[in-house]
Formats: structure tokens, C-alpha cells, sequence
């Protein structure tokens, strides 16, 4: 069944978020004091079974110098690859080094972030939330940017952000972050219009946010939230981006989803799955991004 | 609670589903393929305690010339009766042969009808779902189509049918195809409006329906499923009908049985329960329909 | 899955009930009070499409004087049959006076007999439990021996009393209070083996105790509850018994149907369905009830 | 996730309940009636270790001159102060004698009233509701209004009346039958506008009243209703009230806390938790009744 | 929480389960009918962007000749090598052409088979279930060995057999059926122990056979499962097999695959998760399998 | 229904928990280092409309120097009275200063502890479960500690601890590392038996812990936790204890309670509920507190 609003409803639909006036000031001196450890990346040969793939043990510097791991997949001795940098969903982690094989087997550098503290888990979404330079979500996102810095500078020049959940409101934090990417893919992307989705959503993670709300009767986390809403890093965004949402998802709201798309300022695709729920379109999202990405980062002309 | 919309949203409420140009000669075609077959009607008694009825075990060639089985109940000794031809719920089958005797009981010829390959068990939703040749339910109205033939074959002349759920869906489906019905009565009639019941219904069997496209992510078998809708069926039908419906059901979304209900062609009446679920009027209803078939069947002029 | 002991242990399990000391003396004086008032009996004649059977709405002078109420389905003109007379599930009904015809169709009188108070509804279970002579269930089995004693008094000499779940239990309350019963069929008896019940059920309606004692911290409603279970009233029954239980009934946990089995002080006979949740073997049982029931108060030389 | 309305549509909502034109005089021949039973005040000293407050066990005769009881705490040797009369939720109790100390900390007589029969228990909903003369809900605000009468013949003048959930409906109902009230605290008020809490809301205890309605198709229920429901009193009160109320409570639909506030003829204030479910305001709701009772009551000229 | 005996208990428990006399003759009659058909295989190239595999969809004649499908993925321009056969999960299918990358990236040859009807739905566990003749899982058991036909007919000699859940228990009988595998790796493997796992199990898929008996009360479905038990199978087998438990798995119970494995006839190995559910080891057993695939089927000598 | 061992077998239950080594020189180092902080009391009166009471509002040094706060309730001008420090439940807070005022009403000092970080929310069971040394219950456990050397410097010679759930394994964590409390009540104690507990209980929050060894399948977190379970602290406690537990707790398995109870150091009482789910003996727990504690605290010759 649907879980919120009906297609046309959701094309006509606008999000009300709007972004703090110091937004812009909050995020350049974020990423300014993220920078200003050096990025000291370590890509370390991972030992597999694999013969037509080399794996690293990338990591490097991210928020507060905190050292950040990913995964690095690349075809067996290859260099110097347009790159794909990818972000997990929520209590998830960047998963096995022999797992998930198909960017790099189709000719990208795939790099894999590991999202600091989350190995499974619950509770990150309210962890320092009392104001926006605690929050935990400031550090994830300028990890993120970090993980870009950190696969150009191991020689990948054009760079696309992907992930599904949160690992799609991480790669449209990042897409309103980094001014030059390549592309952007983003499934049913977490974290956006964040005030309509407590409203709508009953199941968890949003619910960690609904639940302290009601706890501490303190609805002035949503100035926290503020900064770190896809809909206010959406509209800082130039990318080309391909988003893709389940109009029976019950843990990102449709129209959340909406709500970041159509605030979005580059060139955007919406591939809209009417009867499928978190998982969106699944396999035929990865192979729209695959299209879509090959043609604008390996067959470039 | 409602599931749905509010009672006067349903009355006003009107089914978007469209029949395919070639649904008149999709079932002309596959009524003339089941009748190839002869129908071979078969009668065994069944040795039971009841004093007061006879019970046969009735069959006949269905579609594709599969036995089909059902449970004919008449009172002791009677024969040529009016006859009230019954179609079963979903994951159900025709019971016992010595419960449900209140039509025999009040001087029908009752025959109860076995939905072929069902006795409990799921997936039969999709079961053939890539074509509407092949589609289960092609076979399953078919098969309803002959029990009507088979009953008068047996003797009676006028005949009404009957069901809830899915049986109450066969019901509709029959009063499309079989011209000249004396009554139908329809309970809480599943397989209406289907698109719409699956953007409203949450709980199975109807979730059959929305697993599997979002598994397949195939929108196409909407193509199949319009040769199946009720409100297709409706729309030709012309024996008086009562329709029954609870509006707090979960299961068969009220609007589906309103979408049904204003496209029925034939004299119709509608009970509305406000406050039940599936069971809408329960014997309320069984009431409503011994009242209703006594005075077109059994006391007509 | 087994909700419960396995089969092997179950056939081995013996309840810990203990009646208390008073236990006859207490229903020697429920009964002897409850039939200090009039029976009082009447019986309607109720107008129905039945053309095979009469149908009564009989009434009588239950516990307190209080009018009970039952319908009595006859075949069409005929009187002095044995009985079977019928007690309904908790938070059930009497039902219409137009279904369940078997037993009337079957050659028997029928007194299918309304709980009082009981309309669906809740919390029956904890009423007036502060001490055994306020006790909701009191009333109840006495009003249920009242039964018996009107359908005699309509003219039935020989009598059986069924029931599945409570009705499985008021059945066998009524085993244990009626001395020259013709036989007993009760199918998953609810309230026996009341404390071990609670140890392994986690379901309604049994968890209104849980809850209550939960509540009030107040194990002495035990001493209530121990006038009322099924597992002393066994022990006094003399009549043939045929009971029935199946193995994943989680409302009516196993163990406590066995419990009352072998207590059970006449000749019985006990149905294990491995596999069947609390409707036990359904129409299979009523299979067995009929041929019991019919070799013994029908056929009787 | 919201359960009902947003908040700008409730602001616009209003009731469509509407009182039977004999409610008045109904509730006068109540009250009349139940005032014909010497009240009785009993107030026994319960020996507890607090050193700061006195508890009384307080009983007096309610509807029918049945004794409820109720503790009164008091600070240690104090009388004749203003009193707070409280209400319990459904399925509760008064507590310990030694718990819920703030309102006699705070310099108040605090009555806390037992809902006759209920410590802990469910069904109360449905008991007695053939009638409204017979219904449950009369007897128990009766009883509440003579726990004004009972509070004032201990000595104290100024009385106000709180509750939260059902105790906060049976407030409401005082508020209505009672003229000359200081002040009301409402927090997520049970029992109003019931025939749209039927249909927004899906769990208990407001759908004891929707399956009783299924189980018997009987909507004559809403008559007995209308007798009791909470928009109706409100229409009738004149002291200053707070209301209290969850948008994300799923037990009592915030639409019908806005029916009733809407309806109050009295002074009235709400406190609007956006994400609070049923617990409303919580500790913050008895902050705001603090602070408004004790400037009426504790601090008046 | 532990879903069935704690890890002591595990290593004594033994399966209850009989192979039928005519166990070997019923499977070798149903291999001979199935290889009646010619295998006619058919590898058609399919375009994916991958740049170090090529990927196949193979299709031969499965049992009865239906065409049976399958992804075959080999580094790029090779051939001949050993090959691993994947059997997927109930209610999934073989998924995307260019996911699930990691056996042909490590050298294999990997067919990954489409279960014939399935793309999600449901009630495929009693199809057919009357005899063991016309049960679904024949021609499911059949299929399989087929494949193992076909990847040795597209070149591979040495073949392993892996799969979890409904693929694990395909892999066992095929591990029973085909004599000469260099491997089985089975993860949490259905099918075993099914008297056993009914009892213990109370989630589907297990609980599609729970109904089916339940409504029908047939236990004789023993009769057909027990041509289909992964029990019988492992008693047969004689390849080395690595198996994979969680301990905390509510779909297949862990006594289930303790079951299958202390009956299996060949070497052996258990991983036990003690916390896991059904997903068992995940990425770590595949690890595992990947470790002892590549010393048996890569390396040697 | 029962969650876990029956009675018989609980009084017989011994827990299998080992501690390490190391135990005692890990927790005095932890104490110590936790020491080497000055205690830096602050005691802020808070402004309420107690006229009983005063409340101040407390903050010491916790571990690392970390503010926490607690909430100290005495008598109106009252001071150097025994204690009775309480910690809260997991997922709450010490809640509103003008609540919970039973043991300052009896006499006492109450100081209420807030568990630092915890505001609701989750997550808290695995944050920095890698080691023992940056595990979050070291410094809930040591801040625990240092909230009796706040209330003894505030002039609280005698101190007893008490808490349920998550508070009743505080309580019994310092318990063990408190040499001369006067008294302690534990009810339904969390985090003891932990290994036990995973095995027994499947809900959150112990879930966490599962979920988590489950995803990262690293069994090696129960090293971390061997330093950090009830049972370890149990075996060095010398005060009078008094327990509690309810047998129908299916949230922290009642054999972990008995594990805990049996390795007890000082002397002991158990309450047994055994109805009761996770409040075990609610208010009544509360007056055995009460009682013992007053006899001991407050009447000491």
C-alpha cells in the first residue's frame, strides 16, 4: 500500500524545509576545519581470492582527524580510473572486501566509505544532536567530502557519489558539498525534508528523532536538523543526478523524496517504482547508474 | 477504524479501471474452450447423518477439462429446485458436507463449488500471471461458468450465486458472463479495482499482488489483471445484485467494492456496515439474501 | 510449532490442580439456589425461510432468576428427541437462528444456548473474581445446567452437552454437575488447569488473568479460580467423553486439555490434531461428535 | 507519525456530536438520584512512612449508594486547603497510597479517586450500553461528581478536577455537571467525540466499542453514547481549563480532544505535543497545572 | 534468543527421520525420466558493461523438458574452469546479470540458477504435494542436477554446489543425487527435518506446510516430504561439505540443519553463528566456502 | 505467560558467568582514575511549588571530569540525612524534579541520578563496546560511584542505591564497588547473566547486544562485557540486598535475575512475582523498600 502520498500529489508536492541563513558559513567552516588535517591517505593491498580485481584498505583523515576506512576496488592492475565513491545505509557497514564487485568489474575505481561508528547500531541519529557542531551527522558528512578528497588524490580525476538510504542523503550531502562531481545516484536517499517525515514515517530509524522529540519535549532539535537536511543540500547542488524512490517505502517517505528532487539545482532523473517499497528499484537502479555513468565518466569524449 | 475513505467520499467515489478492447472476446473464446470439453456432470450421494437433506458430490469438466468438485445439498427427495450456486473464500475450500445448510434447508438446490487446486495455501495471485491465457484466474471463472452449467444440468432452471471474498469476486465475475442469472449476492468481493486495492491494501492476499511486482518491478501484469477486474464484469452484468461491504475492512478495501458497485449494470443494492471488517454483515447478510432470493426464486409467480 | 508439551510428554503430563475441600458443597448450593427459581421455559416460535426444521427461541430461569436465552432447532414438526445442547466460545454468540442446522438436521433437538451477557465483549474472565460466590462464571455453569434441565423439560429425555474452547469448558462444567448425561463432546476446553495455563499461554482470553493478577499482585484469585476449573469438574463426570485438542493451539494451551482428560473420571476418547492451532480438528470433530452421539442417542436398542 | 489531522486542520475541526435534547435533564435525574444516597464521607488514616503528608483512605456513597473509595493526601496536619480531584486512566487504578505525592507537596488536598471495579480489567467499555440508564460510564461520572461532594464536606471549598486519558474524559464530564469548579486539567481526554474516534483510531480501549459494534451490527450504540461523550459536557462547563494533547497519539485521536476543546464554553487553553503519543505533555502538562492552580487556587486575593 | 535447543544439545541431537524404502528408486527414476530429455544447452552472451567478466544466460531442459534458466559468469575469454552452482533462496530468484560477482571474479565458473515459477510469490511448498509423483520440489530437485548436467556439458569437470536456505537445501540434494561433486557449501539449508522443523518453526515459508495440514488435517503429507528431506539426501552424499548454522534463526530451525548434518555421509564441517538468525555467517561464510573451494577446485595439484 | 525457567528451576539456577581475572584491578584503576578528579559538588536549589520539600539540582565530576547531574529531594530544611541514591531505567532520564517524591516524603535524602547522555534513546549497549576501557558503562558505572561520594560530601553519612532495569544493575554495580552501603534494592535487574540473557531474550534492549555480535559476528564482546555483568559485581557485595523479579519479564530474563541473586556476596532477599512482566512488583516493591530501608536508615539505634 502506499505510504503517503499519491504520484501526482508527490510531483506537485513542495517541502517547506528551509535552510538556516548561516548554512553556507556553517558547512565552508566545517570543511575548512576538516581540511585543515592533513588528508594522509593510506591504501593498504588487501589479500582475496579475487584474480581480476585488486582490493585496498583505503583510509585517511576525516573529521577531527578521526581516520576514516573504505574499501577500494579496482581492475586487476588498472590506475587512474573515473571513480564511484560509495556511502552505506543505516546500520549498515561498507560490508565484505569480496562483496559488491560490480562498479569496479565494470571498469571504475570503487571506493566503499565505511560510515564512522556504525557497524550495525542504533541511537546515531540523536547522538549530539543538542546543537549543530556536535552532531554526529557533521562529522559523516565531512567524512564523506573527505572520501572524495582521498580518491582523487589516489589519481581518480572524475568522481560520482552513489548510495541507497542513508548512503543517499550522505551522497546528496556531498553533491551539495564538492562543486565539481561527475554525477550523483541517489535511492531513496535518508535524511531529507526531515519535519514532513516524523509526520508521516512510524518506523524506525526517523523514529530515534520522533521518540527523543517526545522524551525530552525539545522540538528545537529541528535547528540541529536544519543544517544537515537533502533538501538544503539539494539546492547547493550542480551535478547531474538520478534519484529513484518506492512509493510503498515506509521507512524514507515518498515525499521526502520529493522534496530533495525537486529542490534539486542540477539536472536530475526520478525513476519512481510504484509498488516497491525501501528498496526502490533494486538491481534496475544499479543498472540505470551504470548506464548513466558510463557514458558520462568512462565514454567521455 | 476505516481503511478507506469515508462513506460519503465511497458513494461519490468511481473506478478508474478500464476493460481492454478485446475483454468481450477474451471471454467468448474462453467460455467456448471450457464448453468444448463436455460437461460430463456427475452426482455421487454422500452417505452423511442428516436426516432432512440429501448431499451429493458433484462433478463436471471445468476449463482445460479438469474435474471440478462441489457439494450439492437439496432438501430430502426434492429435485428441479431453484438453485443458489456458492463460491468460496480465498485459502478456503467448500467445507464439510454436512455444515452450511441453511440454503437446502430453505429449499434450494445448493451447490457449493471447490475453487480447483485450492484447500489452504497461498500464491495463487500470480500463479500464470505473465499472460491472461495462462493467468490462474482464467481458469477459476471458467470453471464458476460450468457450475452454473452443471447445475442445470442437474435440473434447476433459475439460478443465483453467491459468495464472500474471493467467492464474492467469482460471483461477480459469473454475473458478467452467465446472461441470465435470476440474483447475485456479493460480500466484500475481492479481485475489484485492483489497482487501486493495492494502493490502499497493506495485508494479504492482495499483497501477492504488490510482492510480486515490486520483486519483478513488472507494472505489465496490470495488463493481465484487467482482463480479471470486477468492475470489468460488472459492468455486463444485468441479474439484480446485493452488494455488502464493512467499512473498516483491510482486507477488500471498501472503494474497491464501491468501484464494482457503481460500475454493476444491473439492478444493485448495497449494504453498508459502517463499523465491520471482512465479515461486513455477516448473517446479517445471509439474512438480506434469504429474503431477497425467496421472494425472485422460490415465490415467484 | 508446538505451543506446548510434546505429544509423548502430554500423554504423560498430569495436572497439580487440587479441588478444594468445599468444592462439591459449594455447586451443591449454586445449584440448589439457581433452582429455587422456576424454570420457567418458554418457547417461541421463530419465523424463518427454513422449510426443513422449526427454530424456538426458547427462554428459561437461569442463576439469580435471570432470563437465558437459546435458540432450539428442531426437524420440521417433530418432538421428544434426544438433545444436543450447545454452549458457545468466549466472546461469541448464540449466532443466527438460520446457521449451524447440522445437529437439528441430523434427527437431534438442538439448544444452542447464549452466554449471558456475552455479545462479543471483554474482561469477562475477571468479573466479580474477588471471591467464588460473585464469581461471572458461577452464573454462567449454572445457568448452563439450568439448560439441560429446560430441554428436558421441553420433552428430551436423553441429552448431550458440546462445546468447543469456553464452550468446551462450560461443557465440561456441566459433565461434572449433571449426573445422567447421554455423552460430552468438548473440543479445546478453555479454563482447565487454570494456573499451568497461565504459565504457558500469552494470549487473550486467558492473559485477562495474567494481567489482573499482574495488576494487582494478587495470587489469591487462584482460590476463585479453583471452584471453576475444568480439571475438578472432570473428575465427577461420569459420562462418556470425547475430547479433541491440537498441538499449536496457542489460546488453549495443550497440556491443560490434557490436563482435564485424565482427570477425567467417566469413559473418553481424546483427538490429537499435531498440527491444528486452536480450531482443533473442525469439521473432522463434529465428524466424530456426530457418529458418537448418533450410535448413542439415536440408535439406542 | 501523525494519527490523525495536522495541526492546522484540527484548529479548523470541529465535532459533529451532538447531544440527545434530553441530556440535561438526564443527567439531573442522575445526579438527583445518585444525591439521594446519604454521602456518607468516611476518611480512615492509612499508616504509611512519609513524614511530610498525611494519607487518608477516603470512601463515600456513590451512584446507588455503593461505596468508592479514594486516597486524600494532604501535607502533615494541614485541612480545609483547596483540592485536587484526580481521575485514573483505563485499565488502571489509584496506585499506591505512597506514590503520585506532588499535588499535597504543592499545599493541596489531592482526592484520588478508584474507578469502581476497575484495577486493571478490561470490557467496561460495552457494559451495560443497551441503555443509557444501565450504561457503565453513568454510574462511574456519578461517582466523580460525588468526589466533589465528598472533597468539599472534608473541608475543602475550592476544588478542581484533572485527569489524563479516561480520567481525563470523566474531568470533562465533572467539568459539565458540576457549576462551580476552579479549574480543569485535560490531558488527552478519552470518551469524546466517539463516533470519530471510531474511525480514526484502531486500538483499545476505543475498539471494544467498534468490535461490539461488529460483533452485533447494532450502531443504536451511539444513542447510549451520546449521553456520555466528552464534546457534550464541554458544552456545558465554565470553569478555566487546560487541555492537554499528542499529535502522534494512536489511543485517543487528537481530532477529538480538538472536538471537545473546541466545544468548551468555558475558558480553555491547549498544549499541543507535536510528537508526543498518548503521554501528551507529560511531566511538562503538570508543570502548566501547577503553575495555573496554584496562582487560582493556592494564591487567589 | 536461542529458536530451538541451546549449542550442547545441538551436537547430541539426532533426526527422527526415515527414508522411504523406495527412496533411491523413486529419485533414480526420476533422474532417468529427467535425462530423458536432451539436455540441449543454450549459452546466449549477454551485453553488460562489465570489463573483466563475461555473463551467459544458459538454458537447457530441465525435468519434463521445461527450459530451466541460469546466469553463467566467467572472467573475461575464459574457459574450462571448475565450476560453482548457486541455487537461490524461496521466494527470490537468480537476480541481476551483473551482481553477485564474486566466484567468477575468484576463477569459477558460476551458474547461477533461476528456480523454475519462482520470482517471488509464495505456496510452492504444496504444490503438488497429493504424491510425491507431481510435487513441486521434484522437478525443482531434477532441475537442479540438470544444471550440474549443463555446466559439465559447457566444459567444467569439477563442480561444487553451493546455496542458502531453499538454495542450501537444493544443494544437499543435489550433494545426494550427483555422486561425483568436488564441493557443497549449504548455508542454513531448508527442507531438513521437516517433521521436526514444523514443530519448532512457526514462520513461513515452514508454516505454508503447518496450514496446509492444519486446514485439511492430512498428516499424510509426511508421506510425500519424506521423499524430499534434506535428512534422506545427506545420508547419500558423499562429497565434502561445509555447513553454516545461526543459532537465533526463527526460519530454519538450527536442529534442523544439525539434523541434516549429523546424517551426512560425506566429510563434513559446521560453522555455528551463536547469534546469528538466517542470514547464519554471511559474508564469512563466504569467506569460508571461498577458502576451501580454491585449495580444492583452483589449486590442485 | 512464563519468559524463562519455571521457580523450581530458577531457585536451583546458577549462573555461568566467570569473571576476569582482572576484574577488581580494572575496576580500581577505574575508580581511581575516576577519583583523581576533584568531586567538584555543586547543589543549585530549583525553584518548585513544593511546600514539603526542597529540590537542588546536583552536579558532581563524573568519570573524565564530565559533569552529571542529579536531582537531591530532602525534607524542607532538612540535611545530613541518610540517603537513598536512585538510577533510572535505560531509555530514561531522572525526570522532573517536582516528581518521584515518595523517599524525601519518608525521610530521606533522594538523590536522583541522571545517567549521563541518556535522554531516551538507544544505541548506548555497543557504544565503545571494543574494549573494556572505552566502554560507555565504565563511566555510567564509575559516575555511579561517584554519586554516593557526592551525596556522603553533601553530609549523608548512611547511603543506600536502588534502581530497577538498567537502574537495578547500576545499583548492583556499585553494590560491588561500594564497601559500606547501608542498604541496596535491585528490581528486575539488567545486565547481569548477559551470555544467559542474549540466549533467553529477544527484545530490546538486550537485542542490541545481539544484533550487533550478530553483524559484526565478533563474539569477542562478551570479554568486554565480562568486566561490566551484574553477576561479577554480585560476588563482591557486602550489603543487605533485597531483589526482585517477575517471572513473566520479557525484557530481562528472570534466570539472570536468580544468576545474579544466587552469587550475592551479602545478605539477601528475593521477591518473586509471578505474574508480573518487567515491573515486577511495582509499588509493592516499593514498600519492602521502603520498609526495609527505614528500619535500617532512619530507625538505627
Amino acid at each position: 500500500m502506499l505510504t503517503d502520498l499519491g504520484l501526482d500529489a508527490l510531483w506537485e508536492y513542495r517541502s517547506a524545509h528551509v535552510r538556516p541563513d548561516d548554512f553556507d558559513s556553517f558547512w565552508d567552516s566545517t570543511l575548512a576545519e576538516a581540511r585543515s588535517f592533513d588528508l594522509d591517505v593510506e591504501a593498504v593491498p588487501v589479500a582475496t581470492p579475487l584474480q581480476t580485481l585488486d582490493v585496498h584498505d583505503v583510509s585517511f583523515a576525516g573529521f577531527g582527524g578521526d581516520r576514516v576506512h573504505a574499501w577500494l576496488r579496482t581492475p586487476r592492475g588498472a590506475s587512474g580510473l573515473p571513480a564511484v565513491v560509495q556511502y552505506h545505509g543505516y546500520g549498515g557497514n561498507r560490508g565484505s572486501a569480496v562483496e559488491n564487485l560490480t562498479w569496479a568489474s565494470a571498469g571504475f575505481a570503487h571506493l566503499q566509505v565505511q560510515v564512522r561508528d556504525q557497524r550495525g547500531g542504533t541511537g546515531f541519529l540523536t547522538r549530539g544532536i543538542a546543537d549543530p557542531s556536535t552532531y554526529f551527522y557533521r562529522r559523516v558528512f565531512a567524512d564523506a567530502v573527505r572520501a572524495v578528497d582521498a580518491v582523487r588524490a589516489l589519481g581518480s580525476t572524475d568522481v560520482a557519489v552513489i548510495g541507497n538510504s542513508q548512503g543517499g542523503g550522505i551522497a546528496l550531502a556531498v553533491a551539495g558539498l564538492v562543486p565539481d562531481l561527475a554525477a550523483v545516484h541517489t535511492q531513496a536517499p535518508f535524511l531529507c525534508d526531515i519535519r514532513r517525515a516524523l509526520n508521516v514515517c512510524g518506523r524506525p530509524p526517523f523514529t530515534e528523532l520522533t521518540a527523543y522529540i517526545a522524551e525530552n519535549r525539545r522540538s528545537d532539535v529541528f535547528r540541529t536538523l536544519s543544517y544537515f537536511d537533502g533538501v538544503g543540500f539539494a539546492a547547493r547542488a550542480t551535478a547531474p543526478a538520478w534519484f529513484s524512490v518506492g512509493l510503498m517505502d515506509d521507512i524514507v517517505p515518498p515525499s521526502t523524496v520529493f522534496g530533495a528532487y525537486h529542490a534539486y539545482a542540477g539536472p536530475r532523473e526520478m525513476a519512481v517504482w510504484e509498488h516497491s517499497a525501501h528498496e526502490a528499484g533494486g538491481s534496475d537502479d544499479l543498472d540505470i547508474a551504470l548506464d548513466a555513468f558510463r557514458s558520462r565518466l568512462l565514454e567521455k569524449p
